[in-house]
């Protein structure tokens, strides 16, 4: 049972790995620019990894604690096997990583990205792109090295004479290491945009409102701490939550390949359908890296052709890998590997739909966006009506290409729309492998992606240093570069984490089947009477046995406490953003108070004190909704079992989705409405049309950069949560 | 198979009525007041029948739309039977009278509260809150009226040799006409909803910020649609929706009941069990009017005294209700009366419970509300965030007493708490009858709610008259008592819509049951290769049938598009507002520039333009919600057949819910922390942070008033067409 295709994966993991040290290496032998700009870098990235710090020292606490408790439930209690804690320090180490990594060499390229900016338009482009290039394929590069490790020693290790029920064993024990990077992207995302917008939004209410200094002035002593919000959020934030998705599809995909596959008796066609996701997320990292190579622009190109540099590169990519999964699947000889093949495809698109219909909501280049800012004459409240319809209404395109998406697949891949048992686990392998499919570009799209705040740091070292106005005008068009890019980015990582929940709730059924298998329920009996044996049940004889419908009130129940739960954490992290800000705010007015010679410009703010604050404010708030968020599923699972356990997962999952497309996109929207004024519509910069705008763009902060990605943390960690505890949930329940 | 007990029903219904009329008599003879005052309340009362007949013209349109569709489908392509079209026509006809009866009450009321408030406070109150009866009372004297004729009518007329049968159909056809009073609370609620918003917004936008005129002023050409859209709005609009709710839990419960009893085998037990929720109903009508008796204060009375007098009524109710019940089922000898007595409790405490939620979060005299005032000192921006964040967290207490709610409701009348094909329809049971607890105060709540608006006219008529200030301070007084019986009412509405639409969600396996009869499938085969029965099948195996469960991508998709269209709804009814006011702003503009007399008091403003544009507003854009929330689950059924329909209820059911209490809770909240900066906190009025609440007042306003209440209709309204239509649902699928 082997396939020498696997060990593309493997090679392709080593080939990101190496090219993202190269890119490193380049950025690193740039020219650092003047003293002063190292010296404000040096500030940046200190605060940035005296943050890291912090926040894995409560992740690494957080871990030590559900470590013992999977090493209770699997040795003391024997409810799960040996591998889960394991599994689950590596993914949350992994991701750490890749977090750490894509940070350094974040706050590394800044100064360094002004520099070249005062160079030359594109010479600021390449060096800001390749640096987030290291992100993008560090991410994918240490997922495929996970992936690739686990699968080697549990094929050499697990031990059990059945060939079927040792892939099964195998691939439902790796699905437990996406938990691990699934905690360690909800302290990334969470705490990141707390920090981050308490930084921001302190920095603004004081200096924009009520100093009235302009945004990344050195006066300004939150502006450092804004800075490195910047990279702890949209930097390590977005990467860990795209590693979680990457891995978490990857995996799923692998565990309802397993499951679809091993039924058709030739264990080798299951193992082969086991590695197809792996294989075609390792082709589309090494044609990402292809595609980080056409991104090239010629010298004094305009904005228009830095633009278009970016999409050629994504739409070669996808272009490729569509070609080359064909030949990947035909080489693996999947039956129906054509419809496989169009469930990736279907992937494909449905990232590109999302993305497009995200730039349509929130750019000022199109209506709804300046349809806000039109509201701004009539003052704030209008502003933020329009800006909640708009986030409102554009939900509709997101969900439909879900919806149409998932349908597509799902027929592609089991050859019919029929809900037999025969055809929907081959369905719900096509689900997988389309989030598989879409995230296939991520070496790529993180690239573009965290090419954005490194622009934005650029811009403001640039300011605080001093230099050329001229400078500041490129590494403006840069960052505004950046927030199309990020607005589509944010649109991708909404979609695949939807994508992605979706294989993981699908496979929570596998999980179910390997807990009771675990606890010797070797049959169990159906209300019909018929007596099924576990390891060959069907996914309907499963969801018939655990009444997993919806006229059973547990699944109504679980439904509306998923839906609460969206909203919860909503809250929860808004509040904590306004709690932090507040103090934020505070001290700024103290440090004005009481050394007046920072307005003046004859005494230096004292950044590290603000940086500090973010820094406790992030710790301390990320805590609750993190236990909340871990808690949920396991307390739902023992209170209303598998059926509630299911109702919370498809609630959270819909609400959150709808939820995380309606923050992200109204905050997307305010922020560009104000862009459009600033433009010089409506009054431009300074009218009351522009303050009622930056009122909206400040309500958005916390929508769009903190509770909106967070969400898509939480839909992704509850399955992953009851993937988990699968094992207690077969063994307990109260009601 | 009847019992003497029914004509409870009947009796109830003429003593609702009758006191009503009694009501109205005394208000009416109520001296009028000042020929100022009936000049005004002349103005608000044309106004608002004027809007009335604007809205049953659209109404009418739509209703004699879908009554040719249900023609058609019953007689043409014999898909349901026969009774449908005309229990559709009556269910909205009965409906629509209670709303203009309630409204023609409310705006004869209004000048006479306030000249009554000139002789004293309780004089005042005495006379709103018996105006207030009118409606409650026409309300559930009309809903008891219409449910007594059909029963009385089907009973009768049905002909089916098998009584168990006959039952079955005459339950399920009675439901039928709830689909009428939901489209009809549906329209009233969205088109009042944008008619008072747009007003309100428009005239406080132009009036208080711009020309800085206080509220009510009559130099505001707005004014006059401000008091109509209050009427439209909240006693119309409110009215049509508990209508909505009380008839259909009683229908709903009707079904279930059938369904759960008649395999007994006694068909006469499955008969006592149908009439019990409509005697529930008689019952706490009848104690209602006692409640409405009890309400009463000294002269001289506080307003510290009114709160007490308004919940010794409700107190007392609820009391004598429980008790009452208790001889009520054990007259009726169900199986198991003292679970089914059980759940009728647990409804009412959980109304309560919802109740006191809402008043802790949206009061100022807790800490969520004084927060949010505090924020307004660091600007509007912070007030937005700090309102979104409560409005979210307030989701938790209401989703948990609806689920605390309903498992308890479902495990006392089940006598267990197990999932088993018997012990479900007994459970559903108790869960309908849990809503029908909860609403069995209907006539004395929906009198406490339109008490409300009722003041705040009396308000605005002693304002514009020009009436001595310390009349206007007594009808402040008697408003901001209504301030927090809306709110608890607001809550109580959502509240009751969703154990509504859980009962009726519950009730539409019932409808497809009926609807396989009636397509001569007789039969059907499970997957298991079991023959089923259709008549006698059990739930769970209509949802194996159907394959209702969470592992059907069907249900999913379908999950995510009642999500998605909870969303889609409250986007489309805040750009309608958004839309109106912004009309209404111009039209207000228009009048203060071409007739400069208004301002210095020279010259009356044409208040008759303002309500024109409200109303035009209103009607053109209440039809694109209406249309989407009718065409959405038959599309959906249409494309994804019962388990897309499914998912599509519990989607939009819990999303719905927990948006429906954000919007709410946020906007009450928003509305009191300006009110307890206006009493003197945080610098009161005319401070900078007075202003900033301002503008999350206005930011509430379409909120609480408009999107949020919508969806209590949507909710439900989505369940009733999925039922109507479950004939098609069955005959045609597209997957």
């Amino acid at each position: 049972m082997h396939s020498s295709l696997f060990w593309l994966v493997p090679v392709a993991s080593v080939c990101a790995l190496g090219f993202a040290w190269w890119f490193y290496r380049a950025m690193k032998a740039a020219p650092e620019g003047t003293p002063r700009m190292i010296e404000i870098a040096n500030h940046v990235r200190a605060g940035a990894m005296a943050y890291l710090r912090q926040q894995y020292r409560i992740v690494g606490m957080f871990f030590l604690g559900l470590t013992l408790v999977f090493a209770w439930l699997a040795y003391g209690l024997e409810l799960q096997n040996g591998w889960v804690p394991f599994a689950f320090l590596t993914g949350g180490f992994f991701s750490g990583l890749a977090g750490f990594f894509g940070m350094k060499t974040a706050t590394y390229a800044s100064s360094r990205v002004a520099q070249a900016a005062s160079e030359s338009l594109d010479a600021g482009l390449r060096l800001a792109f390749r640096s987030g290039a290291v992100m993008g394929l560090v991410v994918v590069g240490l997922a495929l090295l996970d992936i690739s490790i686990w699968f080697l020693v549990l094929t050499r290790f697990v031990e059990d004479a059945d060939p079927a029920h040792k892939l099964l064993v195998i691939t439902t024990t790796m699905l437990t290491f996406g938990m691990g990077a699934s905690l360690q992207a909800l302290f990334a995302r969470v705490g990141g945009g707390i920090f981050t917008k308490a930084a921001d939004v302190g920095a603004d209410l004081v200096g924009k409102i009520e100093a009235g200094i302009p945004e990344d002035d050195p006066r300004n002593p939150a502006t450092i701490a804004d800075n490195v919000g910047d990279n702890v959020g949209d930097v390590a934030g977005m990467g860990a939550d795209l590693y979680e998705s990457y891995v978490g599809s990857v995996l799923a995909t692998a565990a309802l390949g397993a499951a679809a596959f091993v039924s058709s008796g030739d264990t080798s066609i299951a193992y082969k359908a086991v590695i197809a996701p792996m294989i075609v997320a390792a082709v589309g990292t090494i044609l990402s890296i292809v595609g980080i190579f056409a991104v090239r622009v010629k010298s004094g190109a305009s904005q228009r052709d830095l633009l278009n540099a970016l999409s050629r590169g994504v739409n070669l990519s996808s272009v490729l890998i569509f070609i080359a999964s064909y030949f990947v699947l035909r080489a693996l000889a999947l039956p129906n590997y054509l419809g496989i093949w169009g469930a990736i495809a279907v992937g494909l698109v449905t990232g590109i739909v999302i993305g497009k219909a995200t730039e349509y909501y929130t750019s000022q280049e199109y209506s709804p966006t300046r349809n806000i800012s039109a509201h701004a004459n009539t003052g704030p409240a209008t502003v933020i009506i329009s800006g909640l319809g708009v986030g409102m209404m554009s939900t509709v395109i997101p969900v439909l290409a879900v919806v149409i998406g998932t349908t597509a697949a799902y027929g592609m891949a089991a050859g019919n729309w029929h809900f037999t048992p025969d055809s929907i686990p081959h369905g719900l392998y096509g689900i997988g492998i389309a989030a598989v499919g879409m995230l296939s570009t991520l070496g790529l799209t993180l690239a573009t992606d965290a090419y954005g705040p490194i622009a934005d740091n650029a811009g403001g070292n640039a300011e605080m240093a001093g230099l050329d106005p001229e400078v500041r005008r490129r590494t403006d068009a840069l960052d505004s570069l950046g927030n199309t890019t990020a607005a589509t980015g944010k649109g991708f990582a909404i979609g695949s984490a939807a994508l992605t929940a979706l294989a993981l709730l699908a496979s929570y059924v596998e999980e179910l089947k390997i807990a009771m298998l675990h606890n010797n329920q070797e049959s169990f009996v159906l209300r019909s009477g018929e007596v099924v044996v576990t390891a060959y049940a069907s996914i309907t004889q499963f969801t018939d046995y655990f009444q997993v419908n919806l006229m059973n009130p547990k699944v109504i129940l679980g439904l509306f406490i998923g839906s609460m739960m969206a909203f919860l954490f909503c809250g929860l992290t808004i509040n904590a953003v306004g709690r932090a800000a507040g103090r934020m705010v505070e001290e700024v007015r103290r440090q004005f108070r009481e050394t007046p010679g920072i307005m003046a410009g004859t005494a230096d703010p004292d950044y590290a004190r603000c940086v500090a604050i973010s820094t406790a404010g992030a710790q301390r708030e990320m805590i609750l909704p993190s236990v909340i968020a871990v808690a949920a599923p396991i307390l739902v699972g023992i209170i209303f079992g598998v059926p509630g356990t299911f109702g919370l997962l498809g609630g959270g999952l819909a609400t959150g989705f709808v939820l995380a497309v309606f923050m992200a996109n109204s905050g997307g929207a305010w922020d560009n409405a104000k862009k459009f004024i600033e433009e010089g519509h409506h009054g431009g910069k300074g009218s009351s049309a522009h303050m009622a705008a930056v009122i909206g763009d400040t309500v958005g902060d916390p929508f769009k950069d903190t509770a909106g990605p967070s969400l898509n943390i939480l839909i992704k960690l509850m399955s992953m949560v009851s993937i988990v505890t699968a094992g207690v949930n077969v063994a307990f329940t109260l009601f």
